[in-house]
């Protein structure tokens, strides 16, 4: 048993993805099984999975795929979603989700994959990893159904802090441009500032002083601005990233969330209507299933903190099996092109002054 | 001619609407058969209708059903969407929109409809009709599709003003809450505060005070104050009326919109996508119309501008005849509940402290 699931070599050779085996609604035995799903798709892959260690080498052991390549690292406590995040700070040391940041924090593991309580995931990512050098405010990026070419857009912030100043918005896009080229293999994003109307003089203060500082760190930092854009654009194809606050990201996702189950919902209803609609729902079945895979948020889950020294993938409490394995497939994506070492020279660069950067500041450093 | 449209009338019994021919995107034929299509349901309306008198008196001329109930008021120029706010707030006095507002003011109508650039509407609204006492900030109120038995809910502000402090926020919800009682009919309205979490202790600091001010107003104001509620509640059953500022309503429902866009072309795609599928969109076609007709921004087609010496309402510029009589629906309907005058009452009753109402004082004026 311990040679089966206690496994040194975890890591030869390979990205290996730390994952808080608990706190997801579902249990542990889907986690498993996502993860599963993952490593039987990608030999590339490795798992230190965190959770009570009988229970996991129980669920590890019937996964043939997993032999060899998942570690168990025994944390008895698990932190509930009704935990409140500053109580786990204190006393969460023998949880699972802090076991698995430690992993990361250690440098065992790439990136971080949970199920688990957002706001303590968060707070103890800050405290284990800590923010990077010019970083203020942490964010949490997610992706959302769009017209853009890759199907989704990225927005950030969605809620990690309910406030954002000028610099902070900058972070947020020099974070989401980075994330953009490496999660989601966009060479040059597009990136656009969440406001009530597309001219340059709406808006808040803090909003016409964050156009400008973006506006100036476009050019070096490999993205374009596209500047004021508005909540249609989130799911548009102005932008493949939306920055904004995370109290005005947080309200946003969740209307277009609630929009969208909403209309989910009324579609049912109305296809339940009459025999001749059952009947059409039937023919129609394989084009409702295309629709619901084009906007299926198991296909792209994953929130992603920013800002840290480490990659924090936060996947839904309720991910299934398919769920688990899309946030997995996202943390090796990002492991693999060493984003977090990326991000961090991409941030440090840009608290400078544009033309101090020696790379650019000959030709091209005061231009834009 | 003369005798036909200006005919001096037209509020005899009748509650007059006041209508902005103009601005709209789809031109002044679309608006008159708009009130035509109202006017041939309702025979206790009557119309004041603003712009160039010859081509007014031609379209009016072919509708039977105005005959009698339409007088015309001549104003030759028009407010164009490009157009900004503070030049037509300088140099609109001969324009349709002014003329329209001209006539609330002076009593002659119960409710101003301008299918016309938003901005301008709103700059002219508060230069001409002012501002109620003891409000701020006036606002703008949606209906948003929702799952509440009206199947729809309220939202305000949505991008009257970026700003709302505690005390703008409870003009909201007492503004709100009226609205529901006198345009939907709603007797106890659920009022609701928009915030990124519903625990007490969330969000920004000005939402904490305005919770508690609007809790201590709930019972005088009678409506039932149902604490912070999410982004997920706006499409939701939790409150008919949203309260919020105009920054975060904007956002959000330009989000939902996009959203719901975006789904429905994905559905027209899909069910293109296969013979079988084009089968079933055929069979399926009543189904969705239904589901359309439900969330058809048409049947709900009005933003309302609250915190004036009397309503306007905003319809869509790109309305067509279904969405302008719409408009006038709800117009009619505010107009004869006297919505105005309530309103005033209303806030100005919620100006005092709860403790110095006198209908409540006594029994339980301290007890909320």
């Amino acid at each position: 048993m311990a040679g089966l699931t206690d496994n040194a070599n975890a890591g030869a050779g390979r990205t290996v993805i730390s994952v808080d085996a608990m706190g997801s609604d579902r249990g542990p035995a889907t986690v498993v099984a996502g993860i599963d799903r993952s490593a039987r798709k990608n030999p590339d892959i490795g798992f230190i999975l965190h959770g009570p260690r009988d229970e996991l080498e129980r669920l590890v052991e019937r996964r043939k795929s997993l032999r060899d390549r998942c570690e168990i690292r025994h944390a008895p406590d698990v932190v509930s979603m009704e935990d409140k995040p500053s109580q786990v700070a204190r006393n969460g040391k023998g949880t699972s989700m802090w076991s698995a940041l430690e992993s990361v924090r250690e440098g065992e593991a790439d990136v971080c994959v949970s199920c688990g309580n957002t706001g303590a995931l968060m707070m103890l990512s800050v405290l284990r990893l800590r923010k990077l050098p010019g970083v203020n405010r942490p964010a949490i990026a997610v992706l959302w159904p769009a017209r853009s070419e890759q199907e989704f857009n990225i927005m950030l912030d969605v809620g990690a802090d309910i406030r954002a100043d000028e610099n902070d918005l900058l972070q947020y896009a020099l974070m989401g441009a980075s994330y953009a080229r490496n999660g989601m293999e966009i060479a040059h994003p597009r990136v656009g500032l969440l406001n009530v109307g597309t001219e340059e003089h709406k808006g808040r203060a803090e909003l016409k002083l964050a156009h400008d500082l973006i506006a100036e760190n476009a050019e070096n930092a490999n993205f374009d601005f596209v500047g004021f854009v508005e909540g249609s654009d989130i799911p548009g194809d102005t932008a493949d990233v939306i920055v904004t606050d995370g109290f005005t990201g947080n309200i946003a996702i969740k209307t277009g969330e609630g929009t969208a189950k909403l209309i989910g919902a009324l579609l049912r209803e109305a296809f339940k209507f009459s025999p001749l609609s059952r009947l059409a729902a039937l023919l129609a079945l394989t084009s409702l299933r295309r629709l619901n895979k084009r906007i299926d948020p198991r296909r792209v889950n994953g929130g992603v903190f920013l800002g840290l020294n480490g990659t924090v993938v936060k996947s839904h409490g309720s991910a299934d099996a398919t769920g688990v394995s899309a946030a997995v497939k996202l943390a090796f994506k990002l492991g693999r092109s060493s984003f977090s070492e990326k991000l961090a020279a991409r941030v440090a660069s840009a608290v400078r002054v544009p033309q101090d950067d020696e790379t650019s500041a000959d030709s091209n450093g005061t231009t834009k």
